[in-house]
């Protein structure tokens, strides 16, 4: 019997059980997922379904390949496929990281607000530094916020920001939940807004869309927060205005470049919260990585379209 | 003319500059707030009204005090006076803490659930830790949450739990709110409660609640905070359920002494954020304090009630 679906994600061993114990084991191969072997790349001819972001030059070898679920929301590395072959669709993870990339963006946000850092490193010391710390605590409560970003983290985010009494606009091209659509306006309203909330994907509208105008646009007492992409980012614009301290502060979980060199300016800018890429994850994550799978793979096998199927054309 | 109305609330250049502005200049005086001289004692007899939590050793001195405002929400200082005398009024800042302390608990769970005690420390070392950190991390959505107290500060904890989906429950002896009340309802509770948050005062009834039965009881996930007050907590048993890992973690905000002593073996547990009472802070604390007087004043001025007014036969 041909084994018509290939595994190969970045699994653990509850994820990897939980698909052993669900799919028929005569149909389901799990392969090696960097350095895949000869076998493996055997096994890409008989591969109806494939569980990962298979590389493209892999992908001429899957003559078979029917869906692809990717284990991931982006999806902008396939954009040069442009169209999928007929019969053959990609579905993306849409929805899995809004909850942790948002926790993300809260936490840093109140430790900049309640000195989250400079407590922590007092705490290393058994330093007792409240009436240094406390004249400078802000509150997240009732500031004037501005989301970057109308899918789900940007959604998320909105709704968490209201939770703490903030007025919350949104900027999205198209989105008709955002009330700003133009890089015009999104800069005409940069000023009146305290917290700047990016949850945007990279796309080729969005690369350098947070350039320095926006940046120095912003009120002194705004912060910055990127839970989307580096690349919407003018990086050395940010440095510089948090350096000279033109704005209050930073949350940054992702960089243009990743992981973010040793020697890079943002690691060592004052009340800035660099959180390194663990907004998307949670120790759940791989586990329900697995069972957005195998929810697919019942829709899939019971011939019915499957959820989150990407649009190439589009982008996000 | 007399000086009728005596300001020795802890204030700053604003603050006091606002009730300056506010008052009459011949009815008000500012005198020395920890120290006060033979002069400023010598005020205190003409005195009607007192901004200041003054020390009981000097209301003899205050034959005409009317009304004295706090400059805190707890009152357990005068509750040896039993009763006021008739036309005497202590009034407190019942509420205005009550969103500095929440956003504290919650940077603090929110800093455990997103690992930034450790991304903090790698940040200060430029060192990317994303892979160590990202499967431990864990999200505050959806746990479930045991609140103690109903006061403003547990409604508002409630509130902004519930914004991130977690099942909440309330503690208290009287409040309607409140679904437990009984320290062995409350017992019964906690193995099924992944946060159990203080927000208790400390009275004769509260003191020692949370002791080592009801940590014990707490499930391995289990997260304890406390931005009540110390004298709460059985210290002791919180340092060994945190120490030998039985628990996942704590945010601390108050402790029994205060400054924590640098031996105190707290500033040192595992997974535990110290907050050193910076939870009632934030940049306009004195302001609002110096509003919340002149708002109190203006009613007190006209013959209304002051607001607040603070009951000490009932502490809370």
């Amino acid at each position: 019997m041909r084994r018509s679906i290939l595994v190969c994600a970045h699994l653990d061993t509850r994820a990897r059980q939980l698909i052993q114990a669900t799919l028929p084991a005569s149909a389901v191969q799990f392969t090696e997922r960097d350095q895949p072997s000869a076998t493996d790349q055997a096994a890409f001819a008989d591969a109806a379904i494939i569980f990962r972001n298979l590389p493209l030059r892999y992908l001429p070898l899957c003559p078979r390949l029917k869906w692809m679920q990717l284990e991931s929301v982006g999806f902008e590395y396939y954009n040069s496929l442009a169209v999928t072959p007929p019969g053959f669709v990609i579905s993306n993870l849409k929805g899995m990281f809004e909850w942790p990339a948002a926790e993300t963006a809260l936490a840093g946000l109140l430790a900049l607000g309640r000195g989250l850092p400079r407590l922590l490193a007092a705490q290393a010391e058994a330093r007792w530094i409240e009436l240094e710390v406390r004249p400078d605590t802000w509150l997240l409560r009732g500031q004037r916020a501005l989301v970057l970003g109308a899918g789900s983290i940007g959604r998320r985010m909105r709704l968490l920001l209201e939770a703490f009494e903030c007025e919350v606009q949104v900027f999205a091209r198209q989105n008709p939940l955002a009330t700003l659509h133009t890089p015009e306006e999104l800069l005409a309203a940069v000023p009146h807004c305290d917290l700047l909330v990016c949850c945007l994907p990279k796309t080729p509208e969005t690369i350098g869309l947070v350039g320095r105008a926006l940046l120095e646009a912003m009120p002194a007492k705004g912060v910055f927060v990127n839970i989307g992409r580096g690349a919407v980012v003018d990086e050395t614009a940010l440095v510089d205005v948090l350096q000279r301290k033109r704005i209050r502060g930073a949350v940054i979980d992702v960089t243009a470049v990743e992981p973010l060199p040793p020697g890079h300016a943002l690691w060592r800018c004052p009340n800035t919260v660099v959180t390194q890429h663990t907004g998307g994850g949670y120790n759940e994550e791989l586990l329900d990585k697995a069972r957005c799978f195998l929810k697919n793979y019942q829709r899939f096998s019971r011939g019915e379209t499957v959820l989150n199927a990407v649009d190439l054309r589009q982008g996000y």
